[in-house]
């Protein structure tokens, strides 16, 4: 049985977008000739979408749409059309602060549930990058920029609540996309669940070690409540290297329609679970052993340079952007106390950061055990074609994952972190979990 | 310059509001015979609003209606009339779980902001019946019964997230009097700020003390940001002997015009500083200094019962219903893992109640500073004539209060506060705080 779709939505193709975008003159003065010329071709690799390059005499775009089932699945799993709506909101809001980082928004199509966007070129998926080992220098600092400042200024830090409330009511809509999260990440990987799969009979122990861990359990299902009721911020929700676009010295942060507010620790964590993910993953892409060592080194620089300068500038844009209704500027200005309510804004920084701290630890974790033993992989480690050497890759992934959503309070810092994955890059032969 | 009203709003009063009832036939009926021949009374002793208790031949109700102004302040203090619809909407979700323990909502007019509900009698406002020292035997076990289930089944252990966040994104729309709450409890008693008042200048010293006190500003803050961020549940937002009514046998929670989606704890520890501010009052009604020994105790019984029973009734409704998508009762199951799984439940709600009692501590310190150095004072303290005397029973509240905001994740047990209490209590000669 198909799906029912609003009226006015239909799911374009190569035939019938020309003429749609032929209707919007901004669109068709930036592609140039007549709208039969235009070369259009679909593209979208991703699990949920269908995406078109369309390519004109004068330029082209890049056309998202959504379809109202989980393309990756079929139409036996639907899936809501608003989520258009809500990456369109969320790109359009955090270009206010990070225009450059985010793909353009030229039109989007409310009926269609199609964004219309400047086409990235010759921008790769990071994550492909990643498992050619290509360094990207440009990448730290712009994530750094990105985080920092898409997550501050949607806080209550800067943003009143009369303001934030609004914004974050419109995105408690986004119901179905969190759902997935919250599903394929924070429960099914510690469960029997249908749709769960890992390399078997390899990972077989591990795996049921996992679903028996009630520690480990118990503290994804706190990470999974904050997930919940943690409104701090509107995330990207999906912040991975999958949905990051690069060049040498471009970055942009693509697909933002699982936005939501939600804890700022899951965005940061995110990334920083998917950075280890791919160090993990390329002793299965080496021809010899150590051949990728400089790589591995560059992934680890970039993980602390990440965690480090985000901390760095999330503090400084708190201390230069005091506006919201939190930690009111009044409590924590010299004045009547003297140095002492400057003195206790840097610790309230200081105390906020560290939580911050913690939960991207454990968010990290829960992000690299779903890639290995839940529904939706990496090609970081899919592409591995020895079964048995990607079980090794997996395993050691697993066996920090675990270590750090259990320890994250007591990990003093993010060198910590790493330090913690290079012991276990050293590590031969069979690594354990717990 | 008047504030401008909705189409269709306007304020009632003795003369208007019988010919309105006598259109609902529900109402008329309850009421019996002639309109005209209906007893209307103003009783409304609150802050905000007009309450009119309507008599007829054959019963009665109570009238609230909501002015576009705080009453308190006058027109100079606008105030959304919407206040009246969350009121209705919240009694009427708290309903489905504790029936018996609020009002019966009659009839809810959204163009006049009104609502039409049970007149509560002999009932009387209990922090009335505290200041007269009336016991209250059912109190303890009725509100209980009111926080674990009106908490629990509207959080995230309860509800699933597709029915918990269309929730969550209406009541975001009552942010102007969470406004309240954010600037009169978090903020205003922590600087100097226009409306604040206090025992003067008996309290000056104390009061100055508060202000440049960096560490208290900072864990005030902290739980302003979790007041700001936190949607744990649908919270009454103004949980104070003043928002409940009592006789010896019945107990009904009114006036949830503050709710909205935030932390569990602010609920619970308002109700518990409440209390506490009530016992410290207590030395200024005596007659004779240990006159109300016997109060006193009762008092801290009560407070040591009234979490001790919320902490195990929370427990036992979240073990019984676990119907909510936090805590996935798939993780914690004996099954695959043996008895680890319901070991790890067992652990997380010992975990979960230890943080709610955190943040519960720190809420009761916040709620009894407000009460005197903020705007809003209690007729517990303001009773007290002798302004000697008053000052003392402060004094001990604030230095109670500032200890609690300050230790919450040092403090054992609810019994800890109590001895707290007590130890204060027989403190003579002047008290400091810090």
């Amino acid at each position: 049985m198909p799906i029912e779709t609003p009226e006015g939505y239909r799911a374009l193709d190569e035939a019938s977008l020309p003429a749609f975008l032929a209707t919007l003159p901004e669109i068709r003065d930036r592609l140039g000739g007549a709208a039969t010329d235009w070369r259009v071709s679909e593209v979208g690799d991703g699990n949920l979408n269908l995406v078109f390059i369309v390519e004109g005499k004068a330029g082209d775009v890049c056309c998202k749409q959504a379809l109202p089932y989980v393309r990756l699945v079929g139409d036996s799993w639907p899936l809501p059309l608003e989520r258009a709506f809500f990456e369109y909101r969320a790109t359009t809001i955090q270009a206010r602060h990070v225009a450059g980082l985010v793909p353009e928004i030229l039109h989007y199509d409310p009926a269609l549930y199609l964004i219309v966007m400047e086409r990235l070129s010759p921008h790769i998926i990071m994550r492909r990058g990643m498992i050619d080992a290509v360094v990207y220098p440009a990448f730290v600092d712009h994530l750094v920029e990105y985080s920092a400042k898409s997550l501050y200024f949607t806080s209550d830090l800067a943003l009143p609540a009369a303001e934030k409330k609004p914004l974050m009511a419109t995105f408690a809509g986004n119901t179905a996309l969190c759902k997935i999260t919250e599903d394929l990440i924070f429960t099914d990987p510690y469960r029997i669940a249908p749709l769960n799969r890992w390399t078997s009979p390899e990972l077989d122990e591990v795996a049921a070690a996992i679903r028996s861990d009630g520690e480990l359990k118990r503290a994804v299902s706190v990470l999974k409540y904050k997930f919940l009721c943690h409104g701090e911020a509107l995330l990207h929700g999906d912040l991975h290297t999958g949905s990051i676009m690069v060049t040498q010295t471009d970055t942009r942060v693509i697909d933002p329609e699982f936005a939501f507010f939600g804890p700022m620790g899951f965005d940061v964590g995110k990334l920083i679970g998917n950075l280890l993910l791919s160090y993990f993953s390329q002793a299965g892409h080496e021809n010899a052993p150590g051949e990728r060592d400089d790589y591995r080194q560059w992934t680890l620089e970039t993980i602390e340079r990440f965690w480090n300068g985000f901390e760095r500038r999330f503090v400084e844009l708190w201390t230069q952007n005091r506006t919201g209704d939190a930690f009111p500027p009044d409590l924590f200005e010299a004045g009547e106390s003297g140095e002492a309510g400057l003195r206790a804004l840097g610790q309230a920084q200081h105390a906020f950061m560290r939580g911050l701290f913690e939960d991207a630890v454990g968010y990290a974790g829960t992000s690299m055990i779903r890639r290995i033993l839940g529904l939706a992989h990496n090609i970081d480690l899919e592409l591995i074609e020895d079964q048995g050497r990607r079980a090794d890759c997996e395993r050691r992934t697993l066996s920090l994952a675990v270590d750090l959503i259990k320890q994250a309070k007591q990990i003093p810092s993010i060198e910590a972190v790493t330090a913690k994955a290079e012991t276990l890059q050293a590590t031969t032969g069979t690594v354990s979990t717990g």
